[in-house]
């Protein structure tokens, strides 16, 4: 049997572990850290991090590489197959690390429910039929990681929230029951497809991190200044994670 | 200057609490508790065993009664004067244990983002004219609190999620943007008003506490045990706090 332990770490900042995390990961028989390529090793790096920082056990990490998303093609299928990939990495470690069954901890980015595959990979190893049990120790998000550095709320008093992808954002347009609009997993600038009229934005990029980012205002003011910021940090780093949340008549 | 520390403590768990949140409430000259009636009396209770779990220094904690809000009349304009009366109150407190400035720190159930009014309150204080600084500690939310007990993502891959009020839910019906719903703030049951098919719902109450209940079903088949069940722990423990995830075609 493998307990399964999916443990959010919050987004960068490793003062957002709470105190149930560090006991989840000391508690384990083997911690594993996904390696993503190249250009996303600060990621790994931080992950390695949090574990010499919170680790008072001499807790098992072991390294591996993730498969790579085909970017190319139809987007939902290519993520299927990134999925079973994926799921064949983790049976394979699991085979490998511990062949009896015990502990296993992953570290998730943010919280393992919000726009994170850990849950439905998961499932997949289940329906391989591997003996497996799954706990989940929530963790701070990227978009909490937003509020709080604007300190602002997340919705207007007694309104609903959309929480959407920047993909359905240029898709879709502004949702139907959009008072407040969070924006995830943008590819770049999604807001350009809107009519900025009314609209105000707080966008972050590398939220809880030493280069945070932070810039508000009107979209129709704020957004080349956005847009412009976005693409030069994403040249420095090689890579960039940016959220943001959009109100209108605010 | 009142330099104001918003401090997300989870909704129940104190092994939810952060690093930052345990750091920001040792620094404090002052933790402000307010008490909300005796029907809520374990939640200030639940708030005095954090501090005296994570106060590693002898800082100085107050409690003072909020005012109630009217449940009669119009929901907004009943809101808007009791915030106004809160803002009273924090006024008053802050006159009379911090009259020449100092570091503040408000513990906020969940997270200050997600439906609370400190942040409203701050900006009040501040139009009053009181010279104040609002920074915000995340906290793990009654949401995230939910998907994790019932190891579930928030979202659909790739889908937006809703996050409403069960006073919405009842008004409008499902949202037109609903592939995943979350309802807060529910008085009782309002999804009652939904027309059940196909709708799969996760619910869960006291969450993070000992007494925590979690249901989980196609709404049709459980609606009927959640509405027992929660009237009869209400009646029980004299309060209860739920939320409920919800999708469609699951
Ligand atoms: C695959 S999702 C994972 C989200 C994560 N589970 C969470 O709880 O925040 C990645 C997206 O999260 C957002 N994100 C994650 N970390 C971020 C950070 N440090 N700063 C800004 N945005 C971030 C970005 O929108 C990014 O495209
Ligand atoms: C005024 S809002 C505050 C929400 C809080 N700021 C958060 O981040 O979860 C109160 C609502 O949150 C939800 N809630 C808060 N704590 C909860 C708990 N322990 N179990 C279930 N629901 C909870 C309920 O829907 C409740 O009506």
């Amino acid at each position: 049997m493998i307990d399964l332990h999916l443990i959010g770490i919050g987004t960068g900042n490793p003062d957002h572990l709470t105190a149930q995390a560090v006991r989840a990961m000391n508690s384990a028989d083997l911690i594993l850290l996904p390696r993503k390529g190249s250009a996303k090793s600060d990621l790994v790096d931080l992950r390695r991090t949090i574990c010499a920082a919170v680790l008072t056990r001499a807790v098992r990490v072991v390294e591996f590489d993730l498969p790579v998303r085909d970017a190319r093609g139809d987007y939902l299928g290519a993520v299927q197959d990134w999925h079973d990939a994926i799921t064949q990495a983790w049976a394979g470690q699991i085979a490998r690390h511990l062949p009896d069954g015990g502990r296993l901890a992953l570290l998730v980015w943010g919280d393992p429910s919000l726009y994170d595959s850990s849950l439905r990979i998961a499932d997949r190893l289940a329906e391989r039929g591997l003996a497996i049990r799954v706990s989940v120790v929530p963790g701070i998000t990227s978009l909490q990681a937003l509020t709080a550095a604007h300190a602002i709320p997340l919705n207007r008093l007694g309104a609903p929230v959309v929480i959407t992808t920047g993909r359905r954002l240029r898709d879709d347009g502004w949702p139907a029951d959009g008072d407040s609009v969070a924006v995830m997993l943008d590819q770049g600038c999604a807001f350009d497809a809107l009519d900025p009229a009314g609209i105000h934005i707080w966008w972050g990029a590398y939220l809880g991190m030493e280069h945070q980012l932070l810039i508000e205002g009107p979209l129709a003011v704020v957004r080349d200044r956005i847009a412009g910021l976005r693409a030069q940090e994403r040249a420095r780093h090689g890579w960039i994670m940016d959220i943001y949340l959009m109100r209108r008549g605010a």
